[in-house]
């Protein structure tokens, strides 16, 4: 019979007679078909209650440790012997963690400026969003998104970008990738993606892991090239107009007209517009979307508020054309929306309290001056740098007009606490010569005093020219 | 020469000149190659200053519908003519709206209560987490996601599910498909996945659309059949032991080793368990995980929140076997997290004040009186029906025991205003005779007077009995 030192401990007493007797079985001290002793027995021997026994031998019969034939007994279950193997670990190194050589300046294309968020705004907006008298912040919605935040970019795409569409054509991602992995699955399986090349290489990978065929296009001083596309049948041309990333052309409307065309020309040819940086665009006004002059379906728009809120806001918008609904619909109908409900209440009353038009206008006046400041600290470095991609977005380009290694360059950046970023990065397949030493200099997030620096730290490392700061 | 008519509206002179220009182009009034007059003629000849003519020649040679020729002038530029096509539009008829007949009960299983929620906590918890001190909540985390959250999981889910795992394992991701999708990503091309059957549609759903190969494995009175998987090799088996959606059987231990023997004995078999509606256990404690008992690194383990504290928090977790780190990191090494990263700081906070134990014991309480309930109003209907996993989970089954189409059914409780749900809807493949006229019933959104109405009204739909409300 069982020999069970009963503790005085918190833990309940059937707990521990359930673990006693799950161990026993464990060790093999009971075997299968073994019969355990009846409740009233074991009740008396222990002098416990019977219920207790009986929570205890219910629970093993939950979890198939023991089963009970009626009028026999308690019996010991067949349990498999677990079988242990031995595990070769793999090497777990985590990904290269950031920081590890000491940066002092980052010029990274992809931060923002973290100072001027209207933090207290947000924090009202929450308190009116998430409130007991609406229940519907609990729920979710569907696949395509918050319905309130879909009719408010309704209006502000037509309003800022000529984006023409209503809110059925609205599909809400959590980011720029998610919309794009959720647009690789709504493509015919036929469709190839051509990509600008060099290209923002997220959007490379997400096709890629999802199986697309990838096929990379050069780009010229007006944006991708449209002759290679020629003679292509399904393709949906992915593409950064507003500011190309990450040579930073701006793509001219001849260019827009001519990739609209061959679109237009064959079945089952889309345009990938990926919008991005069109809210920053510092010379005169913004260019009108290609969706604003797509008449015939062809064109998905893609946005983000990761670049013009912040990057923690995992909130992007697709807007389908009509005529891809149905294939959306197909897969997605089932499912609800995977974005935060209450980011997108959120962001739809940033956008309808007016907030986000002046977020912008603060937020493009500030970077203005930050990337004029960069313009007239890098103006030292003279007739060595050529300066390209200035007229919109959150970053610019320098290219080293002097012939030195590329990775040379950047790890004497790096020695002198700059990070700076090569194009080569966004190349897909060899290193082109025209894009050599060429490197991408991000200053949003940025303040002034450290753009000096980093121009400044620049220069030593390059042996350009020295300011004096 | 150009006859504009000057407006004195708001729109600021350069723009006027310029949207002029741009519509006597696009009318091909100017023709490609014709030459535009020169700044200080158009200015001396409009009356306006020669900058204003430079705003508006500079913006259309920055969309590209001009060009300046040095020392000779600017001129139209080549721009295809747009095609338009005609466009066949396509049905966009919405997916079917929710509500079309009158329900007055609903008995969805994936619903949960809308009344306990703790609005107060959570906008307190926002109030300290949103704070102008810490702009952290204004940057992406790594893919994985936010550290503070994962550092609760691994102590949470330790003390609650036995689960073993440290945070570098742990992949926050933006519901439980959004989680399948990205394992779909990791997991080796030529892993198929071996699903219940019946189960969980949209797992079913989003394996499918990632192109994985589908293998549906018939269920006994334990779970899952071990039997079918064996033969195969690189194969993911994905199973809810806890509470199996739908049959709402929990996995007895025999066949939990049994399932991880299967698995350690050949490389490339991996187990997902997907742990939903384990935190709803009304009968004895939980059974432990299947990732607790495995020590083979076979487990790939997955949760939600959006039961256990709001649909609309859509944030899931997965713990990823030490050997699958590497594929990981393979794919995601350069990504950001797509989960709302402010969602993801209040979970963390939610759980590390303590108020994510309470409420679930609130919780639990709450359900498991619902379905004491429900249970208790059920027994009018006698031995015409059979109750089937009442130990776990928001939802009960009810088998019928009376010979009926089960469509039939189904529109008869349509028509008195309640929805059921029967389990043809979750089999993959032909429906099965003993699957027939059993039907889910939720009860989590309910109040006990929605229970009782709603089963009084299956009652008369179904000329069962007739209980007295």
């Amino acid at each position: 019979m069982i020999t069970l030192p009963i503790c005085t401990t918190d833990t309940p007493l059937y707990k521990q007679i359930y673990e006693w007797v799950k161990a026993e079985i464990q060790a093999k001290n009971y075997r299968p078909h073994d019969k355990l002793p009846s409740k009233r027995k074991l009740s008396e021997h222990l002098c416990v209650s019977i219920n207790t026994i009986d929570a205890a031998y219910s629970q093993l019969m939950d979890e198939g440790y023991i089963m009970a034939v009626p009028k026999k007994g308690y019996f010991v279950c067949e349990i498999d012997e677990y079988h242990n193997i031995s595990i070769v670990e793999h090497d777990t190194t985590q990904r290269a963690q950031e920081g590890k050589s000491k940066v002092v300046v980052d010029f990274s294309p992809s931060d923002i400026d973290h100072t001027s968020f209207p933090y207290k705004i947000w924090r009202n907006l929450f308190k009116s969003c998430f409130d007991e008298a609406d229940s519907s912040i609990l729920k979710r919605t569907v696949s395509q998104g918050d319905m309130n935040l879909r009719k408010e970019l309704v209006t502000f795409l037509h309003s800022s970008r000529g984006v023409n569409c209503d809110e059925k054509q609205i599909v809400i991602g959590a980011g720029t990738e998610n919309s794009l992995r959720t647009l690789s699955l709504v493509l015919s399986k036929n469709t190839s993606i051509a990509l600008e090349n060099p290209v923002y290489r997220k959007a490379y990978q997400t096709f890629s892991h999802m199986g697309r065929k990838i096929l990379p296009i050069p780009i010229d001083d007006k944006g991708i090239e449209v002759e290679p596309l020629q003679g292509l049948s399904h393709v949906a041309v992915y593409v950064t107009p507003s500011h190309q990333f990450p040579l930073g052309i701006s793509m001219p409307i001849g260019r827009r007209v001519e990739l609209l065309n061959f679109a237009n020309r064959a079945e089952g040819r889309y345009i990938i517009e990926d919008d991005y940086d069109s809210e920053f665009r510092y010379i005169r006004k913004p260019i009108p979307s290609l969706q604003s002059i797509d008449k015939n379906g062809k064109v998905i728009y893609i946005g983000t508020f990761s670049t013009s809120i912040a990057p923690s806001i995992r909130i992007s918008y697709m807007v389908l054309p009509i005529n891809l609904l149905n294939d959306y619909y197909k897969i997605y109908s089932e499912f609800g929306s995977e974005v935060s409900i209450l980011e997108q209440r959120l962001v739809a009353e940033f956008i309808a309290e007016g907030y986000y038009e002046k977020h912008l206008n603060k937020m493009r006046k500030l970077y203005k001056d930050k990337r004029g400041h960069l313009l007239k600290e890098l103006a030292v470095f003279g007739d060595n740098i050529k300066v390209i991609g200035e007229s919109a977005g959150n970053h610019i380009l320098i290219k080293l007009l002097t012939l030195n290694n590329e990775n040379d360059m950047c790890q004497a950046a790096a020695k002198n606490g700059v990070r700076v970023y090569p194009i080569s990065n966004y190349l897909i397949g060899p290193r082109l010569e025209k894009y050599q030493n060429t490197f991408l200099l991000g200053y949003a997030a940025l303040s002034k005093e450290e753009i000096s620096k980093g121009v400044h730290l620049l220069g030593t490392a390059w042996n350009l020219a020295v300011s004096s700061i």
